[in-house]
């Protein structure tokens, strides 16, 4: 069976409808084999504005509802998504090539943030504090914001909108989703499961949750439209500069995931079992296609041929290919585009000097060969972020210059460190260490737990996701001071009487 | 004595040195009586260069100094601000305006923010979260940005560099103020205070405190430069729409303090009399000059007639005229240009049917009669922001009306209502209430303390500055996890051995 | 069928294995008919013993495994409650003859608070902060205390547990449940729940969840035992002093949630349709035997006759009766002992000078006609907790008086204002308002929240449970600090050199 | 001139009253060199009752100053003790014994809690929080406590006062003060201080700092007195367990700083040049009689010989002496009795099989020279908290067993690792590490940071003062529901219709 009828079987089980599917819509071919599904019916600029009326309705009513009650749905949502977890993972596969246990994986990170929403939907914590007048209250009370735009990218193609959602609703707003254009068979899919979370849920309001499969046309039109409260957005620096500036340009609020460069440092008392396992994983894990994909490796020079070694013989027996089979650790890249940005950027590293080590060739359809290549130095294909899995590997001899490597590029969304010093860990998660969003030690740069707060800084964009207290971006923040005396102080002791 | 006499004696005696005047600089022209000073010199975009690269080093310095030594220099900041407080406030009255009390008021503002940014430089709180592997810390910590650029409005001339600066310094971050160019020399005079405390500090890097006179080439320089981490402004919100949009275009960060249109409810169970204290001094205080001006008075119908009436009193002898007399309210309008902008209001509301039932007149120089102005609805010069003191009065039958009257505005700064009914209190601060970013009961929108967060929504351009945890707008955030075990597990039951 | 075969059926439905009876164990007697169920097995020292090493190995063990993980035990336990909620509801209307909507309602509190603590175990958060030293990173953690004993009262007979065992499992300690004697079926059945929960997550250790039915012997060794890091108790002020000073003897913590007496103040602008009601609820609910239940009623003089006379209007036509019947608001007391504690209070109080307005019968076995009495003055009977349904009722003429009064009693638990002002609302909830742990406006006494601080003041005993940061409580604080610089410096700057 | 002529110059130029002192009071030697000065007049039980009206009076008053206001007398008692540093520092020289260089570091901690109080007085947060009912506001808010008793120990006799009495002043508590009955000169000395801040300040209530001089009686009067919210109280672990159960008995607060015996481990891989550093710093400074001084010394089997080697050259070599003294390092023990305690310890140590390896003999008066003492086990001497210099050392070798030594002893205050392991490290700080309120990684166990909570678990009685949220211990917490719909909902769905 083609992987496009696997995902039509699965499709149907969770009850997507026929509607969403129309001749001359959104063509959807499977990584995994190339075969082609049903093509999703597009909306164009008429239905995103329908879509925010909708929204707009659905926030006046949903910001009454009680946040515990909002986090009951939240609560529910999280139960369909554990009972659907298999066939959405396997959707994941199907749509974005991912293995099977990266579906799996990304379905439960949906399920972890659902859980941890509802316990949120109690707190959404503002202050009370003292007045510096008698007979005063202060406090800061959190509010409903207003219609989330999320507009997701197809390597993590279901979580990030699960990220958004679970908070968004939680913290009394809206959702509007615009996937990628090339994963909308996953978006349909969830948002069916979503309807049987609302169905069970009784009285939310119409419109509270909606998908608007589309273009670029599409995704601009929410990112200008002033009804848009958020524009949550997950994508290329490209794209992420855009939507700031729109956004920025009405006065919104954005919420930018977008590229990292991430590296890691390995010192020489690393464990260098775990770095190479931790390597191999963040290397080449979702085929090199995840935001904290490890894409620089940088060793102090003592050990670098060692490692390199290891991790080349690691590379050469790399299981490649359908990301169904056990077994297999790489399915493909997204598309063909991506394989040819692979072999590029490439061609571009040996122009600059690198020495491939390991991979690098291309297979049948867009599989490839995760590639190791040795660079000379940080050079222009080393500072781009190129969705591949190519590892580019660097020395240096003293700790404060790793460092130095780590933080010299644009991108600043996660770093990490090997190494059992006390000293240099520290320092690399000190003040004038790394200067990413996300430092981590003994561990890659990828795979983040939904509790902590996600995302980086410079061109990655500065919004966080998911844990800690980034629901604060879904609300509104009002500093409240209510006067209960009969008198009319100043603050700061200003004197005016008429 | 001139004005312009007056801020020379005391720029003098604040240490402010001869070379920071030059002819052909920046002219100064005292509000109060016209009286002309010496001019400022100018800087230029090649001292925008300097003083990037300046902060840039100083960065790299203060960011290793421990936050609560940062703190004892903003403690220092404050015993020089409390010892050259009559002179600054002085100089307030003479350069902005103000009269004797709002001078003092707002030296007390930037002494109460350091003693509270002190405070601070032992906290900073970040998190430790427990992670879901075994074996691992999770840990959130807040890093220094990186150089805070303040752009800052005439009619706080100083304590928003010192809102912005105490935080700043206490986070790590070397600050670069470029003041508003009708207030120069206050800026000149707070920069020979902070030397003094820099001084007794001993041992702060050079470039750490920053000041820039110019016009709008520097601004723009500064809000373009990507050495800049942070660009803090305050001023009008085509202002503030120019800045978001170049920051954004750089993925930089931006905290924006733009234009207000407070409106006081006041519903029948109000204590009238607190009302009209209320009124007069947020409708008029600093000539109707703060972005927290009350500008928009809604009033119940059965109480508006009596109310407007006991206003129209109290305006008719409202002491108008120069801001250092004792007893003086109101003082001048900053300039010509504003006195226009009153007065072309004034039409503007006229011909949209409003009648003014009180003052609107000027007299010398820059003086004006603060005005009321009642008006058949809520039309396009009500919902525009005239830095003036106009206020407009609209009446209401439903206090659901009220509510929506107030949010019916572009600008979300400041809000407020009078009442001593709970339900009506409660209304107006929950989710479905006011939609500013500040919202009193019983006070008027005008005057905040500085513990709480300060700032507002919509084209009040969504920053906050000050109290509760604005500082984390000068940090980053870092997520942090470190794996102390000997096992590598993979966050949301991921598996992946190569 | 009568009370106790309907109980015996549901034991049996929900697994509570026979060896749990034993013929000379503790009676069973449902005050719903006087109905006897099969003895209770009783534990013994040696159980106590035996348990306490077992739980110990079980802290060992559950330390370690990750909150997030421990949080998924209790999200299980959530599901097998929501699975369970009619049944152990029914059961609580048995065996503490709570009406059903009360039943179901307490086992409702039981799943939000489980909702709300598997959220919680990807927070309890700690901090990071800056240090004063050079080079040195401070962090405060909180880290699993140890085994925690759970000490009940007959009349939350399972949510209190679950208050507790909720969080103290999220936190990683161990549980040990001594249910009051009169309750002890309940407990059998929540841990019949707990088990199915225990077995769906498979690796917990075991001891980590451990029942001792059993009487004061079992309490008291317990309490004395250091190897109890936690002493979570709920019950009367008597008790909860005497655990106090035992656990206060082996510096110990404890957590108490003893007495209250409970006041409403109705002031001139209140909402008195909702204030009968909520008098009403609050004051007969649980047939008045609620920690929360409302016990004196402050009203003004102005509005005391025509409150009183609705009240003993809506008195009269109480419900009481079989708390399983559809229809009855007010089931039985709890035993002989409770209706003699109700007919001698009502002896004392008109001893004391006051007046039964209504109620203050006894009907068959333990049910009993709720009373009013007005009083002449806070006398000896007033400040004293009768845990039965007596509603004592004063005037005042001035706001201050009525606040005075509220808080001239021992205890400390909860407090309420019904009004419309502000000011007096305010009043109410400020630093000289209530001296209560828990302050409602337009809210009676009872039925808080999951989300909010649970406890109580003065004789109280100071405790707090549920919501915030109750789970501090079950945890222990660590002040880290990790010096990563090659130097030594001293806080303070203390200087020593050897 | 002695000791005591310089002490009685000091108080003088301070401004303590001839009338602190009188025939037959407390008699006062200086350790440093015996002599002797005035008796200080002694309170009685009558003074107790006096002080306690007068501080409840101050209560009702000071609850109602708006906390930031509370903050200016703390930033006034801030910059009174820096003005009196100097002097407050040879006070505490000579009457405590205490080198120079401790007793400015001792003073400076009075002065860095007040800048860190003064700041917390605009924060004091409560949370704002959703409520589950529709038209319902929460909150948590922190009241004014009461009256805090202050008990203080003579080894930190006045840094511990001001922690205490700059938070509670901050959170509205009045403070009466027990210092020492070895060190009343210096509570002398810091209350004249703290006397000219509410001289500066103006209006504080009368009785809101008081002092109480005396012995055992006038501790008990105070702990058993309803009137005292809170009992901080600091000294043995004996005087601690009565006064927690005294305390517990009224079911009051107590605070509780009581015994430490503070452990180092030392691994293979720490940094030995600071190891020795620390070592001597934190085993020999104050003599031996900080609560945090280091005790027992675990110490890698593989590095004890050299290690402890490198110990004895540095004990060897010790400047033992009089404090005044440039140079000295060791001062003298409080008194006699501290002496006997001393040798008496290392009979018992011997006798338990036991080494001396350096030190351990008296000298003039109360000095003595700090031993160190290699022992077999950790034997009855090593786990008992003996205040003196006496350093006990053990070895091991696993990591877990170091571990399992630190924390088999009663006491639960201090304890480090020497490591550059970042495993080890973290796992020190593990909930499976240390169990002490305070875990440093290369830093001694003495010598805290204000800015962290100070305290400890097991015998050293839980309390935590100074920094993070140890202020709530002089707050009450309050949980507050307003009600402003037109309805009456209930938690849980609980029906109840009258």
């Amino acid at each position: 069976m083609t992987a496009a009828d696997d995902a039509r079987l699965i499709l149907a089980r969770l009850g997507v409808p026929d509607t969403a599917f129309s001749t001359g819509g959104l063509p959807c071919r499977s990584p995994v084999d190339g075969s082609a599904g049903s093509p999703v019916r597009v909306h164009d600029r008429s239905d995103v504005d329908a879509a925010l009326s909708a929204a707009a309705g659905a926030f006046a009513a949903w910001r009454r509802v009680p946040a515990p009650r909002r986090g009951e749905l939240v609560r529910l949502l999280g139960e369909e998504l554990r009972a659907a977890k298999a066939d959405l993972a396997m959707l994941v596969t199907l749509e974005a090539g991912k293995i099977t246990s990266e579906g799996l994986g990304e379905v439960q990170e949906m399920i972890d943030i659902c859980d941890f929403a509802t316990g949120l939907s109690r707190q959404l914590y503002g202050l009370t504090l003292p007045s510096e007048r008698p007979g005063h209250h202060m406090r800061e009370t959190w509010q409903p914001l207003g219609p989330v735009a999320v507009i997701s990218a197809f390597n993590f193609p279901v979580a990030v909108w699960a990220w958004n959602a679970a908070l968004a609703l939680v913290c009394g707003d809206p959702v509007i989703w615009k996937p990628s254009e090339k994963t909308p068979l996953t978006a349909l899919a969830v948002h069916a499961v979503a309807e049987r979370a609302l169905a069970r849920f009784g009285d939310a309001p119409d419109g509270l949750l909606q998908l608007l499969v589309g273009g670029r046309d599409v995704g601009e039109a929410l990112v200008a439209d002033p009804r848009v409260a958020l524009v949550s957005a997950t994508g290329s620096t490209r794209m992420g500069r855009a939507v700031a500036t729109t956004v920025a340009g009405r006065l919104g609020r954005s919420l930018l995931e977008l590229g990292g460069n991430n590296a890691m440092i390995v010192t020489p008392s690393a464990d260098m079992d775990m770095a190479v396992r931790a390597i191999a994983f963040s290397a080449v894990g979702t085929c090199g296609q995840r935001c904290t994909t490890l894409r620089r490796l940088l060793v102090h020079e003592d050990v670098a041929d060692a490692l390199i070694a290891r991790l080349a013989s690691a590379y050469s027996t790399l299981p490649v290919g359908d990301p169904r089979a056990p077994g297999t650790l790489v399915g493909p890249l997204i598309d063909e585009d991506a394989v040819k940005g692979f072999e590029a950027a490439l061609a571009q590293a040996v122009a600059e000097g690198g020495t491939v080590v390991v991979g690098g060739t291309r297979g049948e359809g867009s599989y490839v060969r995760p590639a190791i290549v040795r660079m000379p130095a940080q050079s222009a294909v080393v500072r781009h972020e190129t969705f591949a899995p190519i590892l580019y590997v660097l020395t240096w001899r003293d700790f404060d210059d790793a460092v130095a490597l780590q933080n010299d590029v644009p991108q600043g969304l996660s770093s990490c460190v090997f190494t059992d010093s006390v000293r240099e860990a520290e320092a690399f998660l000190s003040a004038w260490g790394s200067d990413c969003g996300i430092a981590n030690v003994n561990i890659g740069p990828s795979g983040a737990e939904i509790g902590g707060a996600f995302g980086g800084e410079k061109e990655t964009g500065g919004g966080r996701e998911s844990g800690s207290d980034a629901w604060k971006a879904y609300m509104r923040r009002q500093t409240q001071t209510v006067n209960f005396s009969a008198d009319l102080p100043l603050a700061q002791g200003v004197t005016f009487e008429v």
